[in-house]
């Protein structure tokens, strides 16, 4: 593993890659500052969940260093806000932010005094480390249970696979979710090939998987969303590895827009349909996919790319962000504490 | 019926839309020597094996205009020869350019005469227009055909129906093959609306079967390739229409890629797949989809779009150029001439 984590602390700044600069550039942001932090959030250059939430976090430990909550507790506690507002649909930041501004407040406490915590600056950046080491022990845990899971399945070596948006480091800390059981795989040695779908219309697989990839120096191709049944029709690949963004407590699962369309395709093909999710994504207050309403991102992003138009003037679209997948075409889910066979008849809950 | 044919014989000039300037500019070209013709094809200026097949025959009448076959026999036949294999792969094209050739030929010969062809220029031309009629014609009777069926499929109207890429009036004289049928319910009233799917790597649903649904009235939207099934799972299609590149023997149908994931998508849903062709489509020489070998068009049309790189530098891909849709999955092919009920049992041969 040589590669750059996607955030990190440094000499007392949170330094992350700048996503909306590849593949064509690798730039590393320096933020120092709360202001900093909100406007890589808002401005996409960090994204993924965890990897939000992780970058939250260090935003919470470097208000408490700007702002001691001793001191000036009303300046903390709005930086803290804005923060928590930077993306108000990524619950994960939410989260994450309250949980690190919570041990900034403990160390403040008038009781506190100079406990093993120190600071309230130090504190919250303890507390940032542990959110950022949690994530990625999560990834790593992910990552291998996945690919235990997919030489049980597949039963030979080395194996081909299939997967779609991007799913690796960029969207967490370190590894990611079905892109780390990828990597794992290669790791071990026994990855002949990943074929990574380009996932129209934001493009994030040709963006940034095979960017990943490439950089972790694993076999790789890039196909158009389209190809993708056919090509497991073909035999192109053993497995389909996808991400999630929520399990619903049935095992119908959420994802970027073309996961359904691959999982009709590895059904038909007899091939083993996987997906990698941290457990907080699964959602059992949502009984099945039914319920799971999808959003509709507007035309801009279909009809045209890099600022070349692809349709007409005017030319209306649909555009479903994700799709659902129903748990009869999902063989497992792979969380950091468990693997749940839907193809044997076990259930999440 | 209010737009331009594709191409049409203008004033002793072939005229053809542009199509390598559309969605951005209609542009209409006027060609009055075979070598002008021979540019057309090779650049994909005109495109679509029917389209082709016009433009070929209507090169013929031009070249029998410039070079006499009794006068200058061996002039006139290398300019059929070098407009013959303008574009190889293209059998329409041969066909129909031997075809006009043998009626100048025909005409040239010392026992014709002044019969009532007239001369060879007269003959030449008179039989290309008889091309070109028989693929209009064929086109209408699609069309109609199609449309009955897919109103009796569906049992209600308005229909909405979904699409993947240019089967309309650029890919053939006037009305096409699948969007024929599109256009067909639209004149009817009948149409709720044609979902395009964008069809990547080269576009074709979003560049031209958009511009030609707007040129025609018909309400549309475009969707990208991976939202295909899940629109389909999410009941916004009743039907779902297709051309073929190649029909086997025993129905399974090679198409654009992409079409496959929709057949998946349709019968899963339970909406009927229909596949929309000419006869001369059918080939009985090939036995099924197994035996069709399928063109990879290399990776630079998945890697970047409008100059514009998608992927970092020196990415592979995978580009199969089109799939192929088992028989199980279509529930009928309509023809020029018939209808065959895959679903019924019934069968090509």
């Amino acid at each position: 593993m040589t590669t750059e984590p996607t955030i990190a602390w440094r000499d007392g700044a949170l330094e992350l890659i700048d996503q909306t600069r590849l593949p064509a550039e690798l730039v590393s942001l320096r933020l120092t500052a709360v202001p900093d932090v909100i406007d890589a959030i808002k401005r996409l250059a960090v994204r993924g969940a965890p990897a939000i939430g992780v970058a939250g976090a260090y935003g919470v430990a470097l208000a408490a260093a700007a702002d001691d909550p001793r001191t000036d507790p009303g300046a903390f506690r709005a930086a803290v806000a804005a923060l928590r507002s930077a993306r108000p649909t990524a619950v994960n930041l939410a989260r994450m932010v309250d949980r690190v501004a919570a041990a900034a407040e403990a160390a403040a406490a008038p009781g506190a005094g100079t406990g093993a915590a120190g600071s309230p600056a130090d504190a919250a950046l303890a507390e940032a480390h542990r959110v950022r080491d949690e994530e990625r022990e999560a990834s790593r845990a992910m990552g291998e249970r996945g690919a235990d899971l997919v030489l049980d399945l597949v039963g030979r070596t080395p194996v081909r696979a299939m997967t779609i948006c991007n799913t690796g480091g960029l969207a967490t800390v370190e590894r990611g979710t079905a892109l780390a059981v990828i990597q794992t795989l290669h790791e071990r040695g026994v990855l002949a090939e990943a074929i990574a779908m380009e996932t129209r219309p934001l493009l994030q697989g040709a963006r940034l998987t095979a960017w990943e990839l490439g950089r972790m120096g694993a076999p790789h191709r890039l196909a158009v969303d389209g190809a993708g049944p056919f090509l497991l029709a073909r035999g192109a690949a053993d497995v389909v590895l996808i991400g999630a963004d929520r399990v619903a407590a049935n095992g119908d699962t959420a994802n970027k827009i073309g996961s359904y369309s691959l999982a009709l395709g590895a059904a038909r093909a007899g091939v083993p349909f996987l997906v990698v999710a941290p457990e907080s994504t699964v959602d059992v207050a949502t009984a099945s996919g039914a319920d799971i309403e999808i959003e509709d991102r507007g035309p801009a992003e279909v009809v045209a790319w890099g600022g070349v138009a692809t349709a007409p003037p005017g030319t209306a679209a649909v555009n479903p962000a994700f799709d659902v997948t129903p748990v009869d075409l999902i063989t497992a889910l792979v969380t950091d504490r468990r693997v749940v066979r839907f193809d044997q008849g076990h259930t999440l809950t």
